[in-house]
């Protein structure tokens, strides 16, 4: 979709919304298991409805492979907060 | 202690610090569950070892009695995070 942006040729910053906070709240804390079992720690900025993710592999200063497959994972992540259809 | 400022006599900012990602994420899920008893929901800015909180009244739009009481609160929960001495 269009949760994922590249930020000035440095990191991956994407935006997912949320019903209301409690929902940004558990994908906040899914997500931070993910970077913990990873060992690949992203910023993680959470508002009312809202989680904003920025993302990158320090080691570098940059964008890795990981760094598209832990996004990927979060798009997974998120699905489950979906409102019904 | 020195955590929190009052920035642009508008809002407060909190900054705690960690020993590392696990505790940071824990403490974000623990002011998060606060933030949802008392409906009062700040911005929470995780990222390794540091948790930086935004907060204020968004009906007055500045800040009221309640962000007092929640920074407060905020820093009884922090002092569990403290490294052993």
């Amino acid at each position: 979709g269009d949760v994922w942006e590249v930020v000035d040729e440095h990191h991956l910053e994407g935006t997912y919304e949320f019903e209301d906070f409690r929902d940004a709240l558990e994908f906040t804390y899914e997500v931070g298991e993910l970077a913990e079992e990873e060992w690949h720690h992203p910023d993680l900025h959470l508002s009312y409805g809202e989680v904003v993710v920025e993302m990158w592999t320090h080691k570098i200063d940059g964008l890795f492979e990981t760094d598209f497959v832990m996004a990927a994972r979060m798009d997974r992540i998120h699905d489950d907060y979906e409102p019904e259809k």
